[in-house]
């Protein structure tokens, strides 16, 4: 991962590296937040905050101190300014071998600052649906863990460099969200998206979207979402991303899109500077 | 986890650590084995390397030279003779951020010995079920990919001494198996096990006793389960180990299980030494 300034911890001190027996890589047992950072400071900070906070109470992980977290991603942040993507990994650090947690764990961290993804492309993103599924497990949804092979398996179903995401369907064949994006599609005048209760992650700007009313949860089909008037993507680093096309259907740039995409840019200014698509 | 000895390498090099942005730590993006050691010697070698090498098909990642492995995890336990278990964790390594596999992976890999566990209560095992269950995804069935974390959560769910696993259910609410062994019930005499096809690990003491014809294959319902007339879990480092309680239904030792422990012993001669339980 080309990374512009790294730094490890353990139980909050920092180290030259996580050790090779830490949970995090031995089962994934740990979460994660990839953050946009817009003039050196993260952008939706408490956002971030507040679902690695929840993430922590469902996975009994002591939840490092918040102001504390803000400082070293400061810290690192100085160290390389021109980064535009910060990247906080928790996992429940080490413990004896098998999967019993520790009781007293000594958490592993690592902060990672990455340069800004390339611009999408100026007439919206080309989409595929994914062969892979999500699996239903309603203990481990809408939370960011580490364990992500199903979206390595999907993202490894195409290299075609002009196929910009794909969309998943969960095991009961509903739509879910893209690799690493949530999924909104304009149906009878208003924003719909896949809730996360069974699979997927509960993504920062899904949920500022739906905190500002912008759209509501529902339950989609794939022929709903390819029946839409117009769909977008979302992640909390790349803010909306219009859709120009899934395998044969097509989409031209659609009002509502650009209202949300206006609204966003309005009231989070980091999401501004790229202009419309 | 207490290691006697540990050794990292990237790319077929020794390295001091994984780097913190090895996509096994950031994603759970690969596989791992653990093994018996027997008088210095990994027990089930060809089954572990077999079974790595098709999770490396799987996920597509590329599968060491088994020689090189065995060569490595030699030299490892020259320096622990005391070791009683080896666990071998492969990782694709670094690559840009985002689920996209890297196109030349220089694969990340942890080799660590530890002491054999505990041995096991000579009355057999108490067991219970466990709330969290396994999703359904055939797509990662059967792999031993570092993707736990319900085996995590399922394992939190207790932590008296006295109950030594926990039984899961899949999504459809039929029998897996325990959190770290797979499941035999003895049913209308013979021995089942659930299938790998949906979830699960194919455990390598498992695919012995199934190749060995001393079991077959069968979806167990829970009440089938607590009505069998003998259980026992086994894993590749335990080998057999007979149940004695499930909650509140108990179990006195059936010869079904006398007669493959003894089968074990007799043609795996690293599981002879512990005795009869």
């Amino acid at each position: 991962m080309r990374a512009l300034a790294v730094r490890a911890f353990v139980g909050g001190e920092p180290v030259p590296a996580l050790s090779p027996l830490d949970r995090g890589l031995a089962y994934g047992d740990g979460l994660f937040e990839t953050m946009r950072l817009h003039a050196g400071q993260p952008v939706w900070w408490e956002a971030h905050v507040a679902r690695l906070a929840a993430g922590c109470r469902r996975l009994g992980l002591p939840m490092p101190d918040a102001g504390w977290l803000r400082g070293q991603l400061q810290a690192l942040c100085a160290q390389a300014p021109q980064a535009g993507v910060a990247r906080l990994t928790l996992t429940r650090g080490e413990g004896d071998r098998g999967y019993a947690p520790p009781e007293q764990p000594a958490p592993g961290m690592v902060l990672s600052l990455h340069p800004s993804p390339p611009a999408p492309p100026a007439d919206g993103l080309n989409l595929r649906w994914c062969h892979t599924r999500l699996a239903l497990q309603p203990a481990l949804a809408g939370l960011k863990h580490l364990n992500r092979l199903e979206q390595v398996l999907a993202r490894r179903e195409w290299n075609d460099p002009d196929v910009h995401e794909g969309l998943m369907l969960d095991g009961d064949g509903l739509v879910v969200c893209a690799t690493a994006a949530n999924l909104f599609a304009y149906v009878d005048g208003e924003w719909l998206t896949p809730p996360v209760d069974r699979c997927g992650v509960a993504g920062v700007c899904r949920g500022w979207l739906l905190a500002a009313g912008l759209a509501r949860e529902a339950r989609l089909r794939p022929e709903t979402v390819e029946a839409a008037a117009a769909l977008f993507l979302c992640n909390a680093v790349r803010g909306i991303l219009p859709v120009r096309r899934l395998e044969s259907r097509d989409w031209s740039a659609h009002p509502a899109v650009w209202a949300v995409r206006e609204r966003l840019g309005r009231e989070v200014p980091a999401f501004l500077e790229r202009g419309p698509v």
